[in-house]
Formats: structure tokens, C-alpha cells, sequence
């Protein structure tokens, strides 16, 4: 997995949630590196309640990290 | 999903509060995109106690980040 | 639901408190609007430990973004 | 429950610790305001492990709350 | 319990994980006085994958604090 | 385990989060430091979509204090 993470910066808070998801996503991926264990559990985490909640809860965690990262893309990138 | 999250910053607590809950929703979307299945699900959520619990959670880390993301709605907007 | 959050600022740690149970409670009844069952619930919330201790948590995360948005109650109001 | 929360400063960490424990403490009793359903409770939290692990997240949340409100006891309080 | 967090200050971050991880366990004996019954629990924490894996969610919890503390240990303490 | 954690300073967010999935993993090995205990319960970290699911939160947690202690990799160090 080279390169999937080369920063935080992005330009809307809508392409920071959309980097978070992708950050929770990448921990799984690393705690379960063989893709075929991944693709049977799949279904798990998108058909169980408490499962899709948990994993929301981890895309709020990463997405708080970005947004902060982002200075919560407060301030005008005009005169920067 | 096209521009759901163009700003972090709102009018009041409140709408904050509310916008909380949209990005608290919106993970569940992206890690199930498929429409029936989330309607299947949804009672589920909204029924079971531990669920909804889990849900508030997500809510309360979203809106940490919404209210950084608005320095507590503390200074009054009036010179700025 | 008008109007039930118009600021964080309050004037003690422990009126913080209390704003950090409610806003605990709205994320609840914005999930599950219809408050029969909401009423068929509560027993469970109050009754069962785990979903007690759960629900502490979110009053935690809650509490600790009203402290900031009070800045932690820290300055005498005297000279501000 | 008057007057519980007076000030979230406290004199060393191991006091603000302290704090957090109550702080955790005071959610259940004002989620669960009848003392005769918490005491058959309080068993559950003490004996049963995964209990006793989530009860201590609470404390965690609370004690990072405290200690920011302290600033961390980092400052010598002489000059203040 | 005398005395044991004096300080949140550590030299470097490995000692501020031990720290972390000693708060951690500080709630579980705070919550259950009695020495022989949090002996008969240790044996799940410890061999039971779910309550391994919270128990290192409450150590991430403080260790953010603890991190926080000690500026993240980014300024050479020379000119201190 | 000696000298696991030297700095929580990383050149990329990739290296961070690298980072921050090895402080998770720390937290078992010094809850349960018997190996033999730890490989049995391996495959259920990787196998059970509950726990991988809450394995990757302690990510997202860690990952927020090392993001932090690096500025979130912000400024350029070029001039550093």
C-alpha cells in the first residue's frame, strides 16, 4: 500500500469525509492484510446495524483528525 | 452524493447539532450504498436501544468537530 | 424541536453538565422521532448497565465540547 | 444534586483524576435517577469485566476534559 | 491510593504510554475496590479478544491526554 | 519492549498512520505479554468483523494524537 496517504490537506470538508472513510477503511485492511478474509466479511459490516454503526463511529473519529488538519477550511485559500 | 458538505460553519448551535446528524448519517450511506438494504436496516437503528445509543455517539464526535469548526458559535458575528 | 440549543455558553461546569445530558438526549429523539417507542425504550436505557454506561459516554464527549466552548469556566467572568 | 460540579480545576492530576471518576459516576445517576434500580446495578458494573472496561472509557473521556481545564498542571501555580 | 500520578509530565513518548496505560488501570480498581474479584476478571481482560481490544481503546484515550501534556514531547527541553 | 516509541514525529501522515497502528497493537502486547495466549487470539482480531472493526477505532484514536504532534504535517520544512 505505497502512496495512499501522501496528506491531509484536501480542498472542501466534503473531500475530507471522503478521506476519512477511506482512513477507517485502510486500518482493516492492515489488521487483515488477505483480501479474500476481507471479502467474507464484507457483507458483515455492510448488512449488520451495529456493524455499520461502529465503523461510522471511526469515520467521525478520522474526519474530526482532518478537519483539523484543514484549519476546518475556515479561512479563504485566496491570499494564501 | 454531490456537495452534501460544502461548510462546516452554521448559523447556530443548533443547526450544527443538525448537521451533526446528516455527516452521522452519511457514513452509513457510503459503506452501504445499496437503498433497500439501509431500509431494511433502519428499524433496526431506530428500534434497539444499544443501536440508537451508538448512533448518539457518532452524533456527539461530529459535533465536537462542527463546534471547533465554528469556535463554539462564541464570538458574535457582528464586526467580523 | 425549536430553539433547544441556542448557545453552549453557560455560567457553571455543572449547568454544562446538564446541557451535556440533553444534547445526549436530542440525538436520540432525532433518530426516533416517534415517541411511543421512544417510551417503550427508556426502560432499557435505565435499566440495563451496558446501555447506562453507553450512554455516560455520550454525555462525556458531549461535556467535553461544552467545557471548550466555556473555556473550561476558567477566566473570572469580573474583567471580561 | 446541588452544586456537584463547582469547578473542573483541582489541584493535581491525581485529584482531577479523581473528578473524572465522578464525573463518570454522576451520567448513570441522572440517566437513572432511582437509586433502588441503580444499587441492583451496581454489581453488573463491578464484576463483570467488559462493564468495568467501558466505565473506565468513560473516566478517560472525562479525566482528557479535566486535564485540559488544568492545562494539563503544567504551569507552577507561584505567579498565578 | 497515594500519590500515584503526580505528574502527566514524561521524558520521552514511551513513557508517557506506560503512563497511560497505568490511568487505565487505575479506573478498573476504582470501580472495583476488591482486589479478589478484579483477580478473578483479569484472566478475560487478558485472554478475551473484545475486552483486549477496549482496554487498548482506554489506554489511546489517555495516552492522547498524556501526549497532550508534554507538548508532544516536540521541544527539546535545552532552553527550558 | 525497549524503545518502541522514540518520537511520535513522522515525515508523512502515511508514516503517522503506520505509527499509530503499532501503538495500537502495543497496548495488547502489555495487557496480555504472553505470546502464546496472543497468537491464539489473532486470528479473531482478523476474522471477526466486530473486532477488526473496533481494532481500527484505536487506530483512529492513535492516529489523531500523532497527526497532532506533527501539525498534521502542515507546515513545510523546508525553512524548519
Amino acid at each position: 500500500m505505497t502512496d495512499w496517504l501522501p496528506t491531509l490537506k484536501t480542498a472542501t470538508p466534503q473531500e475530507g469525509y471522503d478521506l476519512a472513510v477511506k482512513m477507517a477503511r485502510v486500518a482493516v485492511k492492515m489488521t487483515q492484510p488477505d483480501a479474500d478474509v476481507r471479502d467474507k466479511l464484507r457483507p458483515i459490516y455492510a448488512e449488520d446495524a451495529n456493524a455499520l454503526i461502529a465503523s461510522s463511529q471511526i469515520v467521525a473519529t478520522h474526519f474530526a483528525t482532518v478537519a483539523a488538519a484543514n484549519d476546518y477550511w475556515r479561512a479563504p485559500d485566496v491570499d494564501d
